[in-house]
């Protein structure tokens, strides 16, 4: 017997014959009627059993999370609510759910409960439809960067490098903590260590990635980085997957044609192939939004915000002007601002960013030509000298979901940075190498993994988004 | 000016146009004929230049490494060796490569020279090919699973579980190592530590994909995983990438099928789209095989032994069989196996599994049914009592390539099984609650995708199928 998948009953195809399907109870009304799900779809199948003649222990065991095999007769459904149906004939009970003790009642649960429960939480409506959206954005920026030709690369995740400086590091190692082996001047000795030296885990694989864009011209990463940040927000997390495209020959304005038309792809993908998982998602909104005061819903629902972006091209301001701005702006005037914007120069808070996202712009926002000394030391100086080719892209709701520039090409500026700020030449040998063969301009960008499911699923803590969220004092499952 | 990629120069359509390439000088022959590689494809485009007209001074700079940007008509060659070529009107050097300078000289290097320039080695024609086979072979897996209905689920790499017991695991620690913070009791106070307690990089996300694939039904995995042991072989690797598929209602029968059918897609995809790199590596194995003895050589030319595993079944044996076939085989009974298999219930060594593969079957083995007490404590017990729903997958030339197996859907039989190896319930609290709440069989396996990459390229050593590989004493870059 071939059993069929939820998704494929309720397409209709094999209405009056034979089937049997397997999956999870999600309710069991009038003794009568099973809801059943198997992760194919948001969608139950509708298993109508016949009670008269199923024995009662058995009726007793159709609990919510119970594991079932059925076997019936696809038939349209006299019923309101679902077009097809299972006439079951036959029905077996795999997996048993106690009632009392299964954590996913068929009610509303926090979203906190969840978190406690993520092991289990993929089995409610809402987490389904967010990992089912999740692996389809995935799989759309794999066929996006394939399509155009670009080299998925794996830049290593355990790294010697101290000088990403994206942020605070992970250290990995194999030493005893109990037994540190320590050098005669009693520092630790890392020869012994697995590696042969202190090693962390990476903040990014952008300085890898730009070897391989010297050789193989568009090349990308996708893959978990990491934060030892103690951010307990709904923004952070401290381990996250993030996309890092790197194009040889590119310069900066390139590199935001690239962002815009790489986000409007991926998010185009996801609602042409999850339209089911997003409508539920826009109506979970409102239902959250229900409860918030006017001022503080979404102005547009979730298809609409979607839609907004595949259909208006992302203002792009440079930094100086994004100050001016400010500046003027009521929240600046009024002293409303945590930060009030002084001058040139200032680096942007997230309040900021809001404003001219959410207020002033209301629309995806790039920011350019920011001032050097705030920005990393990669980024290509201006002939102005004072600022870079950096890009951050602001999204309303979620802030910054992209950073980016145009990197800096040539080799004595490049070294002349890195000994003003104290970056180690010896150890970023290789990354020089690139300037000093066969150098040329390059830009790239790194976009949040879990900062763009956050948007296109409108859910608003990034926990939420990923299954096992790691976190400060969190790192169950 | 748009410009083309190599690739598209050496399709042929924008013959007798202009075009506009930029890449990076592979050979410069009679100051005349460039061969220029972006990386878009293995082959170089021949750029012709008007070297009467050109000054001294630039051509000179046109060294093995340096980055051009020409300009020119594409025409067909009247030379040997290319159908299409650009006639350069216009040339610029965009990046030097001092010719005393720069490693990759264009000549034969050996792997470990290139090894130790790993950020320079995806310069030649070996690792451009492995890079663009790499990336097409995580491309394709990706495909067959969402063409198959499967949600890519993204497994943590920071993991509070020690229990996982694939391997020797790396710690990962936010503490001060020269300050580490201690109980009353002397003992480490972990309650400082990032995430509270004890953590380590995963070995493997099955245990998570397990409690998502009860809930959406097919899942898989890519990731990293990492194993701290000291192990220095060409087949090892202490950071390595892993596909984990994990599939509700499979049992070890419908695992095989999967395994087998995943296998092939990845492999037929990526011939279909990599023809040029995969010639160009079965030629570079040819000539590498050259230097050894006849025994030692591949029976197969590259994409024979490709082909080979797309038109034959694996052979599945299992493992009682196996361990008669070994009792009786010339090697055993000459004593020549450094462990002589004496009865049923050893271990079987990597001199075994190559005997069946590469003597005996000729052909990929999928070996199934083994002895309990040397296999993972989440696997299935058979009604023998004796022997697990395993299986291994071995591959001529890699050894195991796919290790799974049914998993051990009863709860009380698991419990046992954790009790008698002495594995913490408290902490997999999560895992055993699948088994509570609507459980049902299931079945996965992990493939090593590094030895995946190794088979399809034909290299030999797992070091030359990553970028920059991690490996005892080693995390350069």
């Amino acid at each position: 017997m071939k059993y069929s998948k939820v998704k494929d009953l309720l397409a209709g195809t094999l209405v009056n014959t034979e089937v049997g399907v397997r999956g999870w109870v999600r309710t069991f009304r009038n003794n009568q009627f099973i809801a059943l799900n198997d992760g194919s779809t948001i969608n139950n199948i509708q298993c109508v059993v016949d009670f008269e003649n199923t024995d009662e222990t058995t009726l007793k065991r159709i609990t919510t999370g119970a594991a079932l095999q059925l076997h019936g007769t696809l038939v349209e459904s006299q019923g309101a609510g679902q077009k097809f149906e299972v006439q079951v004939t036959r029905l077996e009970i795999l997996g048993d759910s106690d009632a009392e003790k299964f954590p996913m009642q068929p009610k509303k649960h926090s979203l906190e409960f969840l978190r406690e429960n993520a092991h289990l939480r993929v089995r409610t409506n809402a987490f389904g439809a967010i990992m089912r959206v999740r692996s389809a954005l995935a799989f759309a920026i794999h066929q996006y960067f394939r399509e155009k030709g670009f080299v998925y690369v794996h830049t290593p995740v355990i790294t010697g490098a101290d000088a990403e400086g994206a942020g605070e590091m992970f250290q990995v190692t194999s030493l005893n903590l109990d037994q540190i082996p320590r050098k005669e001047d009693g520092t630790i000795n890392y020869k012994e260590d697995f590696f042969g030296k202190h090693t962390n885990l990476t903040v990014s694989g952008q300085l890898e990635a730009e070897t391989y864009a010297m050789a193989l011209g568009q090349v990308y990463t996708f893959g978990p980085t990491f934060r030892a940040e103690n951010s307990n927000t709904s923004r952070h997390l401290a381990e996250f997957w993030m996309i890092e495209p790197e194009v040889a020959f590119n310069d900066l304005h390139d590199n935001m044609d690239l962002a815009e038309d790489f986000i409007r792809y991926v998010i185009k993908y996801t609602l042409d192939h999850c339209e089911d998982d997003i409508a539920f998602l826009e109506s979970r909104l409102l239902d959250e939004e229900k409860s918030k005061p006017q001022a503080e819903r979404s102005e547009m629902k979730l298809r609409e915000k979607l839609n907004f972006v595949l259909e208006n091209n992302f203002k792009r301001v440079s930094y100086t002007e994004a100050i001016d701005i400010l500046k003027n702006s009521k929240p600046n005037k009024n002293k409303k601002f945590a930060y009030v914007i002084e001058e040139w120069g200032a680096d942007l808070q997230s309040e900021h960013e809001r404003y001219l996202v959410e207020k002033h712009f209301k629309s995806p926002v790039i920011l350019f030509d920011y001032p050097a000394n705030i920005k990393a030391f990669y980024m290509r100086l201006n002939e102005d000298g004072k600022t870079v080719r950096a890009m951050d892209i602001l999204f309303p709701g979620i802030g910054e979901i992209v950073g980016g520039s145009q990197r800096e090409e040539r080799y004595e500026v490049l070294v002349e940075k890195m000994e003003k700020l104290g970056i180690d030449q010896e150890e970023l040998w290789w990354y020089l190498d690139t300037r000093r063969f066969g150098s040329a301009i390059h830009s790239g960008f790194g976009l949040g993994f879990e900062r763009l499911v956050l948007f296109v699923t409108g859910m608003s803590n990034i926990r939420d988004v990923i299954p096992f969220p790691r976190t400060p004092q969190n790192a169950e499952f």
